[in-house]
């Protein structure tokens, strides 16, 4: 398979995650983008990658545009769209328009309206659309999600996610931090900070795992560093059709915490544990009190979570593998996060956003097109 | 110093282990009791403690009414409460009539009202009273009190507090449990379930570390085992003076949980992570990524940290260690949790439950009189 | 109970968690001491502790005399020997001929010859003889050793043990230290440092949990703290009947170390993890790569693992709780590590010593009297 | 670069591992292979990872030979090695000799003899040739390295390794699986089992980081599976040039271990604590019972450690990674370990060896030549 980027230039972390994972099993292979939209930036950044200069672009139109142009054999076989948010959508949508499967960064676009379009697009077109929620790519997590499907926690009572960092607690985007910059800024990031970010994660998490649908939502935001637009940290209360409740706590301002996510399920029956500190490992335990610690690599897991490794028990895998996994799945063409998970992810953000605006409970309900 | 119990009879977890913290240090000796409002009971809980059996009561009544007629030296120094919550009240006032010092469990009543008059009360007979928040006891909570407050934490932006118990998961009152009987019955638990067993702990944890007053609170409550009366499950959304948010989150109805209480708390240079599962560990990383575990015995401790424990480093303290430093600091007459903190926690519940009764932000301020 | 303490005076840790253990359950109590040799120091303790000052003594042999002088009811039961190494031999001798139970400090004596004449003298006077080997008295290292003598870890094929203190590793006892005075005096601690203090924890607990007899040992002794008669630390490779190997490390000189006990026990069908920093779980995985994590009042153990709890899970016990097991089984009469215990401790000794002066491989068979 | 790889076929784990690190950063990519003796199974693997079948062969010498009569932008500038041990010695002559760059996995060879040839081999034609212990890619054992180096633990005391695996508890070699077949053969194993191929890894951690070298050695080994040729199980007592001490313990026979690698260095100063379950902590205990856990991608690390990471903290890494910074090391020239480091662990093998022959101490100092 050959694939393109759009974004991912000087300074960006996520596209060599991304082209490391989708390069992991080498079944595939980047060969042309769009990495900045200084046309000197992204041929630097392909001559770094040693790609063909002729598939090396400074506009990611020209790069869509150029699909029709090519021999079949020319032509890349997906894109991966690492730009920031607010050029998601059209990227996305220029390049289905050629013919081009996408696999996208979340969260998917800054508007419902957007993500819609997109899942409309895509199932007319018939491509392949993934949200690149990597955290299902966990095995770990996949085994979370077998074992809360398949009813042995019972009845689900509680879902608690925390997603943690630090790095923007500090005005960062005053010093030029490219990152920091684009994140704290409605422009480009959306009307949501966290909750865009890392909030998507949590909520993705929470349903992906449970195959619960939300009702409800209370949520509260705050901006702790001076003169940010974006809320930088948020609370929710969430509540689950069939009676589950719980909350989901972010931030990004919290000094000293790295990536810490974390998910507990709880049930009538047991109950699991998992961190993103000890990704390897999910704890369960049962209202006898019994503790199993089932690992990544062990005996004993799920189809799915079995196969979502890559080397023996014993030998960390990590961040790069659980992409990849995703990055595998959308190459058989299944078991990856769509663009309805996508869209799901964006009216979550619009539901809380409108609950932090109202300070009351809001209807989150939601149920994406072309699903 | 003599001291004396009312509750804590047969099947009462909580009344040994005051028993063994008051003793540990040998400074203190249990030598009377009305241990259970069955005469006979009480009576046999005395003989297993090899108590003198003019000392012990069926009511504790006449026990409170027997210090006036005693010696000086056979009067009791203070008295124990460990019984159901309704009776906090009334035991407590007639013993402080008696002129006796008080220590008793939480929640301290099931009234704000009953609350505020013991406070009252303990000011005008000018006794001592302490509730027995037992985390407060634990040496590295202590350290994050001292880190908060003197701060090294910057600003605190993030309250978190979990605490999760699986005992009442399943339909335990019906089977005739004695604990699960009294703390799911209104009668004699108050109006609230887990948020008065539990989530007075954690409303206290986040005041007493931070020295922050709580401002407005957003509540959800739920009852998970049908047939019961009192929520076994809530999640809060607190904002507190001066800006710091975060969540409660407690629960007696998840399968498999233990007693799994957590405080996190994050702030504008460092953040603290405190889990009851290795209550000699306290976390703290900062802004710049160094992190620090800070042990009980170790070094550069503050030192009402430091003066909490009894067994050098890497010799295991726990609960009831903790529950002793309590006892210690009562005795010595500075530094326990007071009545009005006891207070505290009754107002918390009382907005809380306001709050999940409208399922609107609710005000939570609160200030106890005679403090 | 009534008990007696020999030692335990100004300074000494260990007395003061002999004491609060063997009332924790408030089935004995102390009343008489000889707590230093010093009269004045020894008056002191026992005003401290508000005995009886007639029962204090400033020299064990007058307070083993005096029980033949008092009435029934005015005598110990038994005698608690805290004292520095070389005196257990000697205190505990009088106190047996004076009819009195003992309660012993590891190691038990500091040469087998003394250790075998308080095996035959126990068992000439039909008394109880406890050495409190303190960690026989956690409940999960009983879980271990239910489940390595059940089988259920097939053959033992390794029984690894590592044992590190930090608090000798500097000059300690120039400054006047009392413990590391005596500890590093050969008069006083007998012929082994580290060996004697916790190799004989480390020792017994494999001899313990596996029920196995040593065969042979290689060990290498060094003292890393300049001037120091005695080793700070030793390494062991060890032999047992049957086949299993393995290796045990010690050490008092390895600087930040706490105190740091850890057990594996490998065998052929699955292994078993304890650490002291952790010591209410107890990791178990088997061939199959299932893992359990057993805790401390949680479900499925043994009877003397389950009996060995005082709260419920989920609210820590540590060293002072192992401890008073300890003491439990003692007063119980079954249970409790005996003075044949203690001789094997010394015998070890003995036999690693040997070992390290020869540099060879050496028998370590051994089997005491009066068993 | 382009690399061609010997060895690696179906069944084999670590040639997977090999390619995904090699190519991991885009610097490299796999275009050459002689991945099975089975023209058939070579060429099966060649098709599976899409590389050109004419360069492709059934034969390593066929393979090096073809490096002459290609092209110089046909050629392959370094081969990487994962053949079973008793190949690592011709496959690596062979390509030196045809002018190519050598990775080779370990143990470098199956006798001190051959590896020292290598030695001298790639020193007169002054090739790159790095030895795979994948270990010393770690980030946070980088930052080992450097403390241990720099003096911040004071003088190194003892030196603790543990590596256990359980994967041969069983006679798997018996089931025709290819690992277990030829790592418990010795004819294609070499003289060792367990030892070396873990004990050598252990061996090089202990080295590296210290920079001690070795002095003398005692060593028992076990082969705890009936009718296994190989040891799987050793223990080592060790002392270091410079006076420290401690013990190596490996075993794969230990039911349940995953890969369970953990290094202890005890210092005058402080000591440090690494485990492969975590491989992203350091943790430090000073002296002062100051705690610091030091963590990959955090601050205050060393240029060598720092550098080591590919991801922001907080995402973990994992053994891809690591092998990912050995070859990156390998591509810039320097810092990766050589043809020396290899021959160490050869002639460790067979220091260990012959002292568990005799029973002795045996001297086991060794200097490497062409270093």
């Amino acid at each position: 398979m050959r694939f393109g980027m759009v974004g991912g230039g000087p300074g960006a972390f996520i596209g060599d995650v991304h082209r490391r994972a989708a390069e992991l099993d080498g079944q595939a292979r980047l060969v042309s983008g769009a990495f900045s939209s200084g046309p000197e930036a992204s041929r630097a950044k392909g001559r770094e990658l040693g790609l063909d200069p002729a598939l090396v672009f400074g506009d990611y139109r020209d790069m869509a545009a150029a699909q029709n142009s090519w021999e079949a054999d020319q032509r890349i076989d997906f894109v991966v769209v690492v730009t920031p948010n607010h050029l998601h959508y059209p990227v996305a949508r220029a390049f289905l328009e050629a013919g081009v499967d996408v696999v996208c960064d979340k969260p998917l676009t800054t508007s419902v309206e957007h993500a819609e379009a997109l899942c409309r697009l895509t199932a007319d077109r018939g491509r392949r659309f993934a949200v690149t929620y990597t955290y299902t790519g966990y095995s770990m997590l996949r085994e979370a999600r077998h074992l809360a499907r398949s009813g042995a926690l019972g009845k689900i009572r509680r879902i608690q996610v925390e997603y943690f960092q630090g790095w923007l607690a500090r005005d960062l985007e005053s010093t030029g931090h490219r990152q920091a910059s684009w994140r704290t800024d409605p422009a480009r990031s959306g009307p949501a900070g966290a909750l865009g970010d890392i909030g998507t994660h949590g909520f993705n998490l929470a349903h992906w795992t449970t195959g619960l649908d939300l009702a409800e939502v209370v949520c509260d935001t705050a901006t702790f560093v001076e003169g940010r637009s974006l809320e930088d940290d948020a609370s929710v209360l969430w509540r689950w059709e069939g009676g589950a409740r719980g909350a989901l706590s972010v931030s990004q301002s919290a000094a000293g915490a790295e990536n810490d996510l974390a998910l507990t399920l709880m049930g009538s029956e047991a109950s699991l544990w998992w961190r993103h500190t000890d990704p390897e490992s999910l704890v369960m335990r049962d209202h006898g009190g019994r503790t199993r610690v089932l690992r990544r690599g062990g005996a004993g897991l799920s189809p799915r979570a079995a196969g979502a490794g890559r080397l023996p028990a014993g030998h960390p895998e990590g961040f790069t593998e659980a992409m990849a996994n995703i990055y595998r799945d959308f190459l058989a063409g299944t078991g990856y996060p769509t663009v309805q998970d996508g869209a799901r992810g964006v009216a979550f953000v619009d539901s809380v956003l409108a609950s932090a605006r109202s300070g009351r409970w809001t209807d989150a309900s939601y149920s994406p097109p072309g699903g």
